[in-house]
């Protein structure tokens, strides 16, 4: 394929957290996070950021088990959903359609089983929200602000990599490489808007979702947050972090909502508007690579992720074990 | 006098604070500024810092006008306060005791107009409080962390200066003087603890309270507070800063309540724990002493300062005019 | 017009600022506000700011009297500059090119008079340089990051509107209307990359550039460089804040430089990236419009800005008075 | 012994750490941590931070080995000196005098091996610097300000708490006590100046001094720090941290030096002036003791120490063996 696909894919556009206790799974991210709540029925509670002008950003989905339903891409408008589910037929996915409303606040989306077993939606329109950005006075917890990015695990990258970048017209801002003379991807960070990702893919046991991430202020709303989820008895919640990743520059914190789901608090990366973007490269041994300051991470950080509901049974999908080694040398050894 | 004094002044302990509108001043003081309810009743609200383990250390009284009822310091115990009766006595005051509880939380207290006209009060005993320092999830507003200091105006700071530092034995951290080849102080910063003041004498129609100041955690606190003020429809609550005092090196915010009474929000200044500390000097024309970043004061911070009610009589006392300039020359060109 | 253009600006590029003392101007740039020297000749100095992957983002040229040489855009590729240049002469300009390196570490550009009589290049190739972002041991002042925005004035706001929003593709973020039933435009955010803006328009005897705008990393930044220039001696390039932007929702500091040229640190706008937003309106002489926090704008803001040297004659251009008010009403009672 | 001490220690004053490569070290104290340099001699170099009115607070001493000089306390006056001089002399210690000037800088100084092995040093007069605090065009690196505490290792703490409280004067601020029914004294923390402490003390093989902590403005500058060390290929010599202590609710971090000696860098702890302090309680093994948001410390921390040079024999002391466990169980059982 060459040149630029016949679509415009927006931004990362929303997620679907699938919770077994609704109620304490919302005070977790309305209280602690700073979630503001749009609407909500008896089985979904739809979450925006204080930077969000539309409906939400983070779905949370009663279920009797933790995991992904589903996530979804922002694209300019509604014809680029034909065009996109032309290229997934071509590519021999089953892609099917929702009408308006049929996810609340959305409009018309469609809903496929990505070629590498993601569930993935892509849609244009969703209603609008007032603006509570400067509604300083409203603002609780970590203050966050909205969706910055996916970050997916696969047995192999490469594939995905190809799809993402030449198919569906992602830029690499950041990639990890294998050691050794021929080295080949490990993981990258891939965009449509200007920061340093909407998904990044990641060598390791899949399809599963190792967190989304989301964007707050600067990095005294992470110490924040971590200060309150420490006092609230909700110390457990921390599983890495705070710390500056190498990657993408950006300031962290991860955290396991009270299902085990896990999610990142992140700030600080940067723009990448150019389209002569050189992807900056990484060894996978780097120290610095993940975190900056060199604390090695926790082995549950590697060791979990979020299974993903497939589209098209509705149940979860059983992941097949990485192809390559799934994390650094240094931390193989004392697995 | 010589040598220290026979007691030991601890710290600026609280300050009343009268307001026409309880309920208001309470939303204020509460909601935005972050201050923790202990106690109250139909016409006292009585407020804490986060860090403050005490009972309170401001108290809203419902008046029919603003102003302040008095403020208080801490001595270290009882006995301190039979010292402090005698002196106040030899010069010419004629203190009066409140037996504990007579003020909600504080134990024996002794009460006096000083000999420039202010209500002050002296105490050893508070009822203590659990602590909120680690509760972050409980935090709001701007939160005040505790009370710092009292600026007081006078026609003459000189004869305070030497009650202060010579018969309470306080200790002068920086020194404002009067231009020309004599000069004299125009105003001087005190302390007891180790900060850079308990409190500030300054040059002016007096007796007034000038402010009360109290320490937040840091700058992002001020700002924050400012964020919040703006959002929630009490810009005009704003009167000066946020900027970096030249004198104490403190960053700032001043705020007039519902009622127009002044307070300061302050950060950063330093350690003055020192006996050999030597006063940091400055003149009163330096345009970075009250604002390091040069931003001019505005005429109301001059003009505008909270009366004072005499623990005799009941009544807000009349203030006398300033016998030196009450300004730098500087503002007194464009009052 | 209607569609998209058939080219694609990407971002705000560079702009060069002329100076009369050159070494006094990189002593500003590069030791106060922490740009990097990339490259500089007799007469030039080059400067990026640490997050930026290419050659410059400012220029200061040696020249009899301040102002702006031009302003450059980047576009995605050569191609795209023909397409401007035909857009150009159709409406009347006459743009010429530059050929590769003409300007250093610049490629091919096109250089123009645009309609409304600013200095305009447009460019897609800039040499590569190395990237400072994480090279924290290296950073300087207020650690700029990189250009974000040009601030123009003009006497008539509406026809340049038109023309970056029509003609060059721009997205508008954010306006200023005129008070009345019938409310006009006064001003106006644009953008291309995912900011709140590359370029805003207002009201004011133009053409002529109020300031640029450049990136920096938090409200920290911002506080630490006001204290900076505070302690060396350069107080009075403190032109205006720190504050927070009603519109933009950004934290802010103007500062004038050694010849008076305006720019502001900028940090803490919002992700622009959705084509469906839809621009927040703000009334011309709404209190919080400027800043959020109420304190009034100093004159010399509005009535002082940069004149611009005309591509044609070399000679800084005389403008024309703004055809209605050029402030909000309050501040014209005291102008 | 009953009352108050009849002499008057100010606070912790300074400290010596013994380096093997001097010209090494003072990279690492005056460019990576910002440290100013007042005087220095071919084996000494002598520092103090941008808060300090006096000639050091850190002496980096050229040694075979790395380890402690000594660490000193200010007294109020030289008359304190022979009342402690008593003191010791009757606790079965050697005290020696070192006239003026003996250490650069220092006036006459009282020097013992007190009753628990450690080098100290009393004295009263220092000479005085220029402040840098508002020279913020002159500051580096992480902006130490100043000398916070000594941090003690000792084979059984309840003797040194008595002898720091009852017969030094120090106040207990915080306190670690053991599990179980009767619960004994595992650290402590004591203050003489009005902050959480100016020496604590742990159970650990000793005499050694785990630590000193300087102070910093605020988490932004800590983290700076990290990312300055992580930037410059120092990243090893960050051992713990950032995060916040549940004990004293600072925010930290753990630094080694190119010789390994530690240090913290520490803020936001609070004001204790209050004589009637209750001092916290922690049990040992509390996991949000240490540090409040969870995370494990790392063996290092509790495992390595600075031994200290006896000033009777010149030659480091050998330490002994805990009396009780030295660390929290859950470190124990993965130690």
């Amino acid at each position: 394929m060459t040149g630029a696909p016949p679509f415009n894919i927006v931004k990362a556009g929303h997620i679907e957290y699938l919770v077994t206790d609704l109620p304490k799974a919302r005070q977790f991210y309305e209280e602690t996070l700073g979630f503001d709540l749009t609407d909500k029925d008896s089985s979904h509670a739809y979450l925006r950021g204080i930077e969000d002008r539309h409906h939400h950003c983070l779905t949370l989905t009663k279920s009797d088990t933790p995991g992904i339903g589903h996530f979804a891409f922002k694209v300019s408008e509604d014809e680029d959903l034909l065009a996109i589910e032309e290229l997934l037929r071509e590519n021999g996915c089953r892609p099917s359609w929702r009408r308006k409303g049929s996810e609340a606040g959305l409009g018309k989306a469609l809903v496929v089983e990505d070629p590498f077993g993601f569930p993935v939606e892509f849609y244009a329109e969703m209603e609008k929200e007032k603006w509570l950005l400067q509604r300083f006075d409203e603002q609780r917890g970590a203050k966050v602000m909205r969706l910055d990015h996916f970050n997916l695990l696969l047995p192999s990258v490469a594939p995905a990599y190809d799809w993402y970048t030449q198919s569906l017209g992602f830029t690499c801002t950041e990639l990890t490489e294998t050691e050794g003379r021929k080295p080949s991807v490990w993981a990258a960070w891939l965009r449509r808007k200007h920061t340093c990702h909407d998904v990044a893919l990641m060598t390791g046991r899949g399809p599963r979702v190792h967190h989304a991430g989301f964007t707050v202020s600067d990095r005294n709303a992470i110490m924040d947050c971590a200060d309150i989820l420490a006092a609230s008895g909700m110390v457990a919640s921390i599983e890495r972090g705070p710390g500056r990743h190498g990657i993408s520059n950006a300031f962290f914190l991860y955290l396991r909502d009270p299902d085990g789901n896990r999610l990142e608090l992140y700030t600080g990366d940067y723009l990448s508007a150019d389209p002569d973007w050189e992807p900056i490269r990484w060894k996978l041994n780097d120290p610095q690579r993940q975190t900056f300051w060199g604390a090695p991470t926790p082995a549950s950080w590697f060791n979990e992720a979020m299974l993903v509901r497939s589209p098209r049974t509705g149940r979860l999908r059983r992941p097949a074990a990485a192809k390559i080694q799934d994390r650094p040398d240094y931390l193989i050894r004392r697995r």
